[in-house]
């Protein structure tokens, strides 16, 4: 283990991006779908639509919006521009929950059974428990605790969330870690006092698309993948 | 198979006397901190403590509160009736966390484990997140997904709770399962549209105490265990 970490209880994920591959999943898919559709190109739209969609959630401008019912809002948007305005409802609805098909990068299994022996895994996502729930059982992850925006009532990177898991657990921020590979998640946690890992998943938005995994010094752990961070929390 | 039913998609289980033994496990602690305590009579009096509290808390008088800390304030109030006045802070808290601590009963890990090939997992117990969270890593309980009246600031029988679990997986009513050993937390499930199954456990409140764990015709489903259950659902 590094010698200067106290051990965290429980480690927090963060799941689209640092557990799955959103990109290839989602890109993969949609050529499926439609041949000739840009996968690339879509996935990342798609994503790019979720934050925009949040604030207006956080804003007021929405009601509460579960993150299946905000990708279907951003989905609907996003069929006529890549030239598939004319999908059915039905297929709609399919392609919308993607999301709960998505496949963990290949580190994690055997990364999350070692993390398991010594440490609560829950998730910390935006995404609903149901997604979260569907995905971890077709993908096998073994999360001790689902966690979501859902529960708190707010999302990422409001400090409720991160606060959240430490209340359910009974413990201090500082007993409680995130695991993400994106630094500004990382910066809202530890600007709430938890310990903080950065992941690098390079290929998060694609092979072609360049992603800065560089380390950044107020983190607690820097590691290359999940397997990387279980040598550095000492779990054989 | 029973050939009648419709296979749900999720089992939500009552967690307190159906999944695990509250009674043996709560006598058997106290009588190992002070030799000569009834612990059938303090188990049976912290668990008969129970339900006023939670009127207490639906009524208003108390606002909302985790089970952790309706358990200590019962503890507190438990504790000089058996003589136990002087316990320290100390030992209080770690005996406030038995019920984190309990053991399931024979059959349950091996049920579970069946039951999820076919279906999703998910607690519904009055029982906070982190308590069910620490309960099922310590006794390798293999839900999918841990649910609670925390997630819906309820408490069971409130049918917000048992029409929360269809909401949180985008299910009907018809395609979750209660699972419990009280015929009134089936009822209430049972009228939001739930199908029901009871489990039978008879030594519930100790072997020198009687429960009616007679067949109730409302129920969709009357089993000995989970290993029945699982037999009537045809998961092998």
């Amino acid at each position: 283990m590094s010698p200067h970490i106290t051990p965290p209880q429980v480690l927090a994920f963060d799941v689209f991006g640092t557990v799955v591959d959103w990109h290839s999943g989602i890109a993969a898919e949609v050529q499926a779908l439609r041949a000739g559709v840009d996968g690339d190109a879509f996935a990342l739209a798609w994503r790019a639509g979720y934050q925009p969609a949040m604030r207006r959630v956080m804003s007021g401008e929405l009601g509460w919006t579960l993150i299946d019912d905000l990708h279907r809002l951003i989905l609907d948007e996003l069929l006529p521009r890549f030239g598939l305005g004319d999908m059915a409802e039905a297929e709609r609805r399919h392609l919308n929950r993607v999301w709960h098909r998505l496949d963990p990068w290949p580190d994690v299994a055997a990364g999350l059974q070692r993390l398991k022996t010594r440490h609560t895994l829950c998730t910390l996502s935006n995404g609903n428990l149901g997604l979260l729930t569907n995905m971890a059982k077709r993908a096998g992850l073994p999360w001790d605790c689902i966690l979501s925006a859902e529960v708190f009532r707010a999302y990422k990177p409001d400090p409720v969330t991160y606060l959240g898991v430490a209340r359910v657990f009974d413990l201090n921020p500082s007993q409680v870690m995130l695991v993400a590979a994106h630094q500004d998640d990382l910066a809202a946690a530890c600007a709430c006092g938890l310990q903080t890992a950065y992941i690098e998943r390079p290929a998060e938005f694609g092979l072609n698309n360049h992603k800065d995994v560089s380390p950044h010094p107020a983190n607690t752990l820097h590691a290359r993948d999940f397997l990387a961070l279980a040598d550095q929390l000492g779990c054989r």
